[in-house]
Formats: structure tokens, sequence, C-alpha cells
């Protein structure tokens, strides 16, 4: 059995309960753009119920081109205003150069990737790079209330990151 | 008080009983790619504890060369070797073209955006299309499961896309 068939199982259990009566409008407003890291339960550690915010995700939680595009999407067709980014401590994307990981790629797969890696050494230097990648794109008109926080992954705690 | 105020005193009780415990690398080797839909918890749907799967997202769950990106990372470096994608019903990716917000974008910003927006008419279509992405890319070497499906946002059920 694949771990994704015990998943399935537990999605039968969660539709017991499940009420279905969010709307596909974030009520709170909130767009959080969060690093992929399976220790981060986004909806639990910021207490979201469903239908609450538009949780977007990636390799180090960093603002590129393609977190505009959701973020765009998510201000200018469902009407959030406020966007919260979240990084973390010891983070994958710091284990790692982007030259050594390219690198390995060519050597494993024999095509090396054209796109940047993401990968950093100051997390809250990044988080501040993120910010700054919101405010500056012409299609967010939202920037009133851009913040960004560190998750201790060990004591599951915010700090924001001023 | 803006809502994101709200969140950090929800994270504050969500740290008092956070174990800290769980490990960077993801303990079902699954990276789960969906939309941001607000009303998916991820984690509550698919019954995930904190360090269980590495959670990608933005507007539609699709599978572009940045979510390439993130996979990559998570089965390079960091072990997954399993991908599960989750796109839903009532999705607001199908209620403009990109056309559509491509020109009301240029009309209210003087800018229009260079990137394919993500729209889709065809949930099931645009699942099936997705896999083929993740399958196709030469930096995935793990694509014997990679399993597409649709959450049903009124009754919370997966269902398998085959």
């Amino acid at each position: 059995m694949s771990a994704i068939d015990a998943l399935i199982a537990n999605n039968a259990r969660y539709a017991e309960t499940f009420s279905g009566e969010a709307a596909g409008r974030p009520s709170l407003a909130v767009a959080v753009v969060a690093c992929m890291d399976a220790r981060m339960d986004v909806y639990a550690l910021l207490g979201l119920a469903p239908g609450d915010a538009h949780v977007i995700r990636n390799a180090g939680g960093e603002v590129n081109e393609e977190v505009v595009r959701s973020l765009t999407i998510s201000q200018h067709e469902l009407g959030t205003t406020e966007v919260m980014l979240i990084h973390h401590t010891r983070c994958g994307m710091g284990t790692f150069t982007g030259k050594e990981l390219k690198a390995e790629l060519l050597a494993e797969t024999g095509h090396r990737p054209h796109w940047a890696t993401g990968a950093f050494t100051d997390v809250e230097a990044d988080v501040r790079k993120s910010i700054a990648q919101v405010v500056k794109s012409p299609f967010l008109t939202h920037t009133r209330s851009v913040r960004g926080f560190v998750f201790d992954v060990e004591n599951g705690r915010l700090h924001e990151v001023s």
C-alpha cells in the first residue's frame, strides 16, 4: 500500500464531519505564503478554519513570479487585502547552494535546470526579500499589510521580521 | 486590528502544546500539490501530522516550472517519492479566462502580465495535465506514484482522476 492510499482512507473519515459551508472568498481576506516544509501545518499553527485564508506554498516560501500570479488572482478575483509570509528555522533551503544542486542534477539526470533554485543562507534576509517582491509588483494593489515571519520548528512560535 | 494580528494570537496558543519533535524529511515521503483555495485545510483533509508530507500550493494547483522546482528539491534533497495532486470543485480558476484577467489588469494597473494565468474550464483535464507535467520533467525521478484528485468542497471527499 502506498502512503497515498492511507491518506485517502483518512479523507473518508474527514468527510464524515465536513460541513461544506465555507465560501470561496477567504473570510479573513488574508493570503498566506509559506514554505512547503512538512513541519508547518499552516491552518493549525495560525488557527485557521476552512474558508478563512488562501494558502500558497513552495520550497522556501519565497515570492517569485509564480507566487505573484497566485497573489494577483487572490487579490483581484477573490478579494484578499493582506499578505502574511512564513519562512522557518532549519529550512532545507539552507543546506545546499544553487550551484551544488544544479551540478548534482546535471550529473544524475543529464539536464541542468535554468531556474533559480531559491537556496538561501539568511532566513530573515530572505523574508525581507520576499516582502519587497510583493510590494514592488504592479499587479498587487493591496500592500498596506504585507508582513513576514519566521516559524520556529522547535517551539512552534512565529517571530515577526521587522 | 488586522486579521494577521488575530492569527498571531492564535499562534501563541498553538505553540503552548507544540511538540517540535518532527524531522525535516517528510516521514511519509509524500509531496502534495494543491490549490491555494481557502476551503482546503490540506493537513486535516488528508489526516496529516506535522512532519508527514511536503505541501505545495498555488492558484489552481497546477504543475508549472515553479512547482517542478519545489518537487525537485522535495525529491532530491528531502527524499519524497510519491506525488499527490489535489484540485477541487467550484475552483475560482474557472470563473474567468486568461484573456479577461489580463485585460482587466492592464486597464487597472497599466501593466499586462506576461505569465499565463492558469485559468481552466475542465478540472479533471487540468489534473491530468498536471500529472503529465510531473511525469515528463527530467528532474523528477520518482514518478511511479503520481496520482491526481478532485476535492469536493461541498462534501469534503477526494475523487481520484483516472
